[in-house]
């Protein structure tokens, strides 16, 4: 490894996040359907902050104490939540100017367990650039999260995983060694060719496809739809680009 | 899923194996550099029988006991052990019908984790077409557990994991909806179109060259070397191939 480089490294499921943690990395937690291009949207339309909750019971606690809720568990909303996980429930005049309780299957409890890291910072296809140039600006190693499916390796956020991997190696501050990033970077360059081709691919496309979900999917395989910065800090996300 | 049709899944590392385990299915144990190799390598020089051993502790043990000892920790072999790791040290007058007790980083504890499973079976791109033919005749689920390095994704195990799920998809007995399996062949089909420039991108690659450990890369990467079908029994891995 070179001297005065930065560390790239990506971890493809949050049950491998304690082999790769590093509390003085900032973490992107990267969960393409749905969780972390709901949260970039919703900070384009003007949601003031996002807190992320990881079980059912705290989603229900902070329903009772008053705040708009979005909950979901494998795909659908959950009956007392005030809507579920698309980035198009995000985007309504209901949510401007307000905080909202945000608890999903993968995505929010991969949040959550990156908290002890330097930063957290929501990446998605639809915020790239403005993560990438957050990031590079850090001058701090990166480890990308990939939020999974229960656990289990996930497609679609390994390819983005990978689409942020090149684009970071790409600025030449960062550099790897880590068999994920190479493997992403690979993966990301096959569905770059034709991502809604290579789309069909993803299981978790198919699930949403089943039921009726899929509406937001070519929205979160969009480059750049917005410039949000998401970052996690003192239990709740804010968008941190002040020219957003 | 069409009904009829039998399961194939992958599992990139020992640390999410209790997310994919399946007591019904068999499961097919990847360690390329170098356990699962060297085994394959054990049976067709005339190894009566392979005792995989998890611990250092149980590694002196087996030693104490007479047996014949193969052990490393992280490439070096262990002071109190017979030999190494390579696949070259299993080809010797030496080990000529012994059992020989074998300890490793990553490979022999996760031949152990699959013992619940209904078999187990080592595979590697050296016995490829024997245990391919033996896992489509066995008529079961089958799930491929990559022994990864230190619980982290290995690349050259999920390499060899999507050429086998390759294979195995091709035999047209075989369906999978999994990620992994999708991402494995899909690096397989990139690795495969010129495997000695691709391993250049292995990270084990290069920490054998450092330690003047990667004489049997190049081995460990050509198909069909021998027909060994190593099956893991009653804590001992077989060759049960009969014509082999």
């Amino acid at each position: 490894m070179i001297e005065g480089m930065l560390n790239l490294e990506v971890c493809f499921s949050p049950a491998l996040y304690c082999k790769y943690e590093n509390p003085e990395a900032i973490v992107a937690v990267i969960d393409i359907f749905r969780a972390s291009s709901a949260i970039a949207a919703a900070f384009s339309n003007g949601v003031h902050s996002v807190i992320p909750v990881a079980s059912i019971e705290d989603a229900r606690m902070m329903k009772e104490k008053g705040y708009l809720l979005a909950a979901e568990r494998n795909g659908l909303v959950l009956d007392f939540a005030d809507f579920g996980n698309s980035p198009y429930n995000f985007m309504t005049e209901a949510v401007r100017g307000k905080t909202i309780a945000y608890s999903t299957t993968n995505g929010t409890q991969a949040i959550h367990m990156a908290a002890r890291s330097h930063a957290v910072v929501i990446a998605s296809f639809i915020n790239h650039s403005a993560v990438l140039k957050w990031l590079t600006d850090q001058n701090r190693d990166v480890l990308l999260l990939c939020a999974g499916w229960k656990d289990k390796f996930s497609f679609e956020d390994s390819v983005y995983a990978g689409a942020l991997c090149r684009s970071l190696l790409d600025t030449g501050r960062f550099q790897s060694k880590c068999d994920s990033v190479l493997a992403a970077c690979d993966l990301w360059e096959l569905a770059a060719q034709n991502i809604s081709a290579y789309k069909e691919k993803f299981a978790h496309r198919h699930r949403l496809k089943k039921m009726g979900l899929d509406d937001c999917v070519d929205y979160c395989l969009t480059f750049d739809v917005n410039d949000a910065v998401p970052v996690f800090r003192n239990g709740e996300i804010r968008n941190v680009n002040k020219s957003g």
